[in-house]
């Protein structure tokens, strides 16, 4: 190139992250053990690719009440807008309802993979991240929302979390009972969101400013005034009541049968309820693992029946240094209006998905899954450029035989062979002079035990003569000597 | 949903593919066999996201001359454009020169995922498709590029490709000394252009349609000329005995050396494949796996130096019945300009990308690594709702002691739940119905027995004595007589 244009500064794109070699062996070995559940439970892959025509998508997105906003559109040379997919439950509706004929109903199909957000990126908050999900569509009963909860019970027991999450479980439905029992619902859809929109903030605001938000409204911290549902104190107190509602069994049913007494979409809620809270018992899952719980208020617009959420239980400190519970990793529930878009019959289906990145930094924070340091490979040096066939061979002969292994070929001295070789984690070096060769050896530096010689200075002696770091050994017995010093590391690391 | 909105057609969008699981199975069966190659010669993953500033990809699309044309962009919300990649080679790039700090030097790395062309889609050429490249950044030498050869042609070999395919290797810097040779090159870019295209298309039209497109140009079926490139016929000779320049060893050195003889950069590409071809021989591959041939005309205009290519060497049938050469399932060569892009000093760097869909169609036809039908699941019918609880507690405990297992979920009769067994490839149906609850039985039904007996009616009797396709089994021994039928299936399919 004789021209020299202007230099551009290599820059990843404002809220888009690259993934490390450890990033990826510890996720990739997450979602190997996350499909392994899936499949024992008789799911399926599928995979969908990244765009879909927007109006396939439609205004689903689960998380904001902005329809279409957040997402990264495109229009078509045919004038058709596209749109890359915010979800993977979206492209799944569209998928099923294209090969309805061809797909076996109940249809059960796991799928992973990116999806994308058009949004302000903040700190851990990106605009292309990770989802696993698993759906099943074409389910009628709460026998497949239970499965489901199940599902992620026994994921989170494979992923080594046993004892440290709760998977909770409410339904859509006994809050609408609970709410028309009050005289919303469909007959005041307006003031039923904002109900709906308090009672989403009961994790952050508590039951008090909740209060205060089904009331008159609540003034923050900064002094802004959220205008409230104007509830009366009756109201009010029943909507506290069912979202604090707790025990498990009877107990629970009871007091939320008092509380949608009389109203059919509210006791078939309850039903549902009990019907899975039946299967967990009769399938072993006891309330330490899956609990039925109204406080989960997660998506209430956006799902028609059971909903439910993953919840991990340990502790963590924040970014105020306070401990806090690590959280939701994932939920879903039960969304039967998603495939009804395509077709005229219903088509029931309830779903699950789990955030990657979340689960694998909570697997990191709990020591699970993480993947140590990778292994780097064994590095020929490269002492005399005349002779790099030879080293080359030597590479050739490693890798052969199986062992990680690679020539230096860079154009650098002694000195920096050796640094690239302790950036890369090399377990040894082989080096060969010229005078080596003429004898037919090759020197072997076994780089973690001469790590350990150079941190134990007391009994370094001793531990050169058990192990040392550094040896000679005959140029036809390379392999056999390098194997060596990798099972002495095996061993010792 | 009170309202009913107008229906949406489900449509995959133009030129974009789902997979089914089998192919999913399938081609993470072939990624994990490369990766495993490309790490034991001390590749490193690394990932990079699928949107990147425009300015960022620039003007390196491979395979097009249209810069530009074919990527999918759109404006970021701050004015900025960003492109979907479109191959993963420019992001290598920007990761690189982002990273040079920390980076080891020379870097190696490998990288699977989708690429992007926003192109006109065609049988088999998609919009969306995966790629999976392997690149050396800041190894100046040919002892890189031989080694990603030597990688190539071990991946083909470690899947099952042995004796099946050929890597081809080529020097840019040759072709441009013969081209300086005849007054081309940097004193006529334009007609170098036209010499290059030519030469493109050596494959498709032969020598005869190449010399008259190097010559007063070419008639083709249509009627449409192409008007040629007007070299004399001396100057027409001297590329076609380039191109066809055969042998391997000394005969096509000292024919390569006379072809660029007195030309400076046309003798550095022919020490560089010689000093290439001293390394393969060095490390024991022949030429029937990686052999110089100057008619590997890949990419001439985005390579620097050596360029390389994967060609299958089987025969396939085309569309037109003919018998030909299944071909290139990928390739690659040195890229010196594209990391310069964003730092002054220069950043060599080598690299190979593999066409998956393609390489997997390929094992597909030779029958290597082909996913068998996805084992489906033991399914248990659901014959009696009430007892939906006892169905859901068989499934937990084949899940719990391994077994693919589940639940019919839908809500249809017997036979429906035996077609949906079947559709689902289930090897055993779990049936209990309430006489058989009551006397504490289930009946196990071998799916894989049952179809054998339907094949093989002369020895109907006898296979039926041997291994009955459907028998009664305690329920408190279900797992172990489930197993016993998934083993015997195991031994006969």
């Amino acid at each position: 190139m004789t021209d020299t244009p202007k230099l551009i500064a290599p820059r990843l794109p404002r809220g888009f992250e690259d993934r490390s070699a450890r990033d990826i062996a510890a996720v990739d070995a997450m979602i190997a053990r996350i499909r392994a559940v899936y499949e024992r439970y008789g799911f399926d892959p599928v995979e969908t690719p990244l765009f879909e025509y927007t109006e396939t998508l439609g205004k689903f997105l689960p998380d904001t009440d902005r329809p279409n906003a957040g997402v990264f559109s495109l229009q078509d040379d045919d004038e058709q807008w596209l749109s890359l997919r915010y979800d993977l439950t979206a492209p799944l509706a569209r998928y099923f309802a294209e090969n309805f004929e061809s797909l076996p109903k109940p249809y059960r199909s796991y799928r992973q993979g990116y999806v994308f957000r058009n949004e302000k990126p903040g700190p851990g908050r990106f605009r292309q991240f990770m989802q696993f999900d698993a759906d099943t569509v074409g389910a009628a009963g709460p026998a497949a929302d239970a499965e489901m909860c199940m599902m992620m019970a026994d994921t989170m027991d494979a992923l080594g979390l046993s004892g440290q999450y709760v998977v909770r479980v409410n339904n859509r439905k006994v809050l609408d009972g609970v709410l028309e029992g009050i005289g919303l619902g469909p007959a005041d859809p307006a003031r039923s969101l904002v109900v709906l929109r308090a009672i989403d903030k009961l994790d952050r605001l508590g039951d008090d400013g909740v209060r205060q938000l089904l009331g008159k409204g609540r003034e923050d911290e900064s002094g802004d005034f959220t205008k409230g549902a104007e509830l009366g104190a009756d109201a009010i107190g029943k909507v506290l009541a069912y979202t604090g509602a707790s025990g498990q069994g009877e107990d629970l049913f009871g007091t939320l049968r008092g509380l949608v007494s009389g109203n059919a979409r509210g006791e078939e809620g309850v039903s549902e309820l009990e019907a899975m809270a039946a299967l967990f018992a009769a399938a072993g899952y006891g309330p330490d693992r899956i609990r039925i719980d109204p406080s989960v208020v997660r998506g209430l617009e956006y799902y028609t029946g059971p909903v439910f959420e993953i919840e991990l239980t340990f502790e963590v400190t924040n970014e105020k240094g306070q401990p806090v519970v690590f959280g939701s990793v994932g939920g879903g529930g039960r969304y039967d209006g998603l495939v009804s878009r395509f077709r005229k019959d219903p088509v029931p289906a309830t779903g699950f998905s789990i955030g990657v990145s979340r689960l694998a930094n909570a697997l990191k924070l709990t020591g699970n899954l993480v993947a140590s340091d990778v292994i780097g490979p064994v590095v020929v040096l490269v002492m005399d450029r005349e002779a790099i066939s030879d080293y080359q061979q030597m590479v050739a002969e490693l890798r052969n035989a199986g062992i990680r292994a690679e020539m230096y070929l860079g154009s650098s001295g002694m000195n920096a062979q050796m640094k690239y070789a302790n950036r890369r984690n090399a377990p040894a070096v082989v080096i060969q002079g010229s005078n080596e060769r003429e004898e037919g050896v090759v020197t072997i530096k076994d780089m973690v035990a001469g790590l350990e010689a150079a941190k134990a200075f007391t009994d370094n002696a001793e531990m050169k003569a058990a192990r040392p770091a550094q040896f000679s050994a005959p140029r036809t017995g390379l392999v056999e000597a390098v194997e060596r010093v990798l099972r002495a590391d095996g061993g010792a690391a």
